[in-house]
């Protein structure tokens, strides 16, 4: 109605915090904040919690965003604005979270899974909206991601769509979290990467320093492989090879611009992504193999911004 | 610009014949001819056969059709409206198909994938567009496939979207045509469910009467399992458990409202559809496993019928 410029506004939710992001259009972040996500308090705790922080931001600003969008980990389904399913939130699953949210902030909210709104992010500010298909495949923890087609988020029939992570990359291969045999996630997420290093070390039947770590870390697998650690960077070769499995999957069923890899692991990008580069080489399909620009983010605010960012599109 | 109802008109171009069809916007077909596609005589000739097959149907129905929409096997260039390659048609690479055709026809052309067109069949005229997220899986001498998203065909940065034949079911498994190893076509393809019969009769030690056949056919195989025989039925469930991580890697990426399985080896969908269902009922995401709704097509006419029905939507 005014002639003043819309804000964008984004909550990512955290199994520790919670960040609060307010964007410009253009996706530069005006103030950002968090607040303690603290599940054990449950989410009804955690919505008044949220609605503070948000009040306080807008108050410093001296602006208000009209519309909300709430990212979080799991299976959301966005029609209901519900989490169905969390592992790392279960005490917010099935909570009527938009209807609660919306209701504390006066205004609309829309709940999305997190890796959906980074990868709205990779489309909408990394990559300008140059591409009308780009995907992100999303690797911290666990691994998932989120699909932008022709310039729109496809979210699915149920809001369950680009669950990446559960992609089979090899018949009856590792034991995933998820429950079934062989899913990238059992390759490409944090416990796999530390269950193959610990398997080859384990072969070599030499104690390395890292084997002997009770909580290894990728990072530190990262950083061994980095220093020409012979079992580190086979270690990498591997996640290489089933992260290669599920790009060329991805490639041939939806033939996307650009594929924007995401989150903490994204940062070893380097130690892996020679693996991939070198199988996707060797498929007979030029076209989309061509076409499709394999990028790795640098910053790991995505989710947050992507919410905000997603907060400004029309019936979002 | 009358008030006269619109007329949809489709090429299906097939190794041997080419299908034309005329199609009332309810997808009713109101003619239906072939022409021969006589590969080796090239593609120029081939376009004149078609426009004289158009010609002559368009004038013993009396009417015209503003547009048409030419399927064919292969990858697909649809930007440029050529084939850049096909297995089936060699020849026709890199001619410039939609030009000459709409040439000689005098009307607006597009070209798309089979499978494409199949699949807008299945979402516009079988799903009678009930459901906006829809995948065709076509399995006949090779698997391929289709994919409608929000209502819309999705074909990808290239024309190569939905090349599901090609999506890997295992990591360095059998030999696929294409020169990669564990495609589902290798197992779920005409050569692959041969293979998988012969390596099950052979393992037997015992000489069966469809393992002596030189030119071995999976219907050949279908009506040994339909009458029990111990062997097609194992290569039945071998066949099911390839298409099972193919259609768990479809839900997972697309979380679509159906998967329509297309094509000669769909009439044998009882022989592995009970392998597929079985595996995807231990997945534990139950929100897009229990929505998705797996059918098997009976029409075989449906690369055409897509067709004619595509040349009807805005900018097809």
């Amino acid at each position: 109605m005014s002639g003043a410029r819309r804000l964008g506004l984004g909550i990512d939710t955290g199994g520790t915090n919670t960040k609060i992001v307010l964007v410009a259009e253009s996706g530069k972040i005006l103030h950002s904040a968090q607040v303690p996500t603290l599940p054990t308090k449950g989410p009804g705790a955690f919505i008044k919690r949220v609605a503070a922080g948000v009040r306080k931001s807008e108050k410093f600003l001296g602006a208000r965003a009209e519309f909300a969008c709430l990212a979080v980990a799991g299976d959301v389904d966005a029609a209901e604005g519900r989490l169905r399913r969390s592992p790392n939130l279960p005490a917010f699953e099935k909570f009527p979270l938009r209807e609660r949210l919306s209701r504390a902030l006066a205004r609309g909210v829309c709940v999305h899974n997190d890796a959906n709104m980074a990868a709205w992010a990779c489309y909408a500010l990394e990559l300008k909206r140059r591409y009308a298909h780009v995907v992100a495949l999303t690797m911290g923890t666990g691994v998932g991601g989120g699909v932008v087609l022709g310039g729109t988020l496809h979210t699915g029939a149920t809001g369950s769509a680009a669950e990446i992570g559960h992609m089979r990359v090899s018949f009856g291969g590792a034991a995933c979290r998820c429950g079934a045999d062989g899913c990238l996630e059992a390759y490409a997420g944090k416990y796999g990467i530390v269950r193959i290093y610990r398997s080859l070390a384990a072969a070599s039947g030499v104690k390395t320093r890292l084997s002997r770590l009770k909580n290894l870390e990728p990072e530190q697998i990262a950083r061994a492989g980095a220093a020409k650690d012979v079992i580190a960077r086979e270690t990498w070769k591997e996640v290489g090879r089933a992260v290669s499995v599920g790009i060329i999957n991805l490639v041939y069923l939806l033939n996307p611009d650009a594929i924007m890899i995401v989150g903490g692991v994204a940062k070893a990008s380097g130690l892996f992504m020679p693996e991939v580069r070198k199988s996707m080489s060797k498929e007979s399909f030029r076209a989309p193999f061509g076409r499709v620009r394999i990028l790795a983010a640098k910053r790991d605010d995505l989710g947050s911004l992507g919410a905000a960012l997603y907060s400004l599109e029309p019936g979002p």
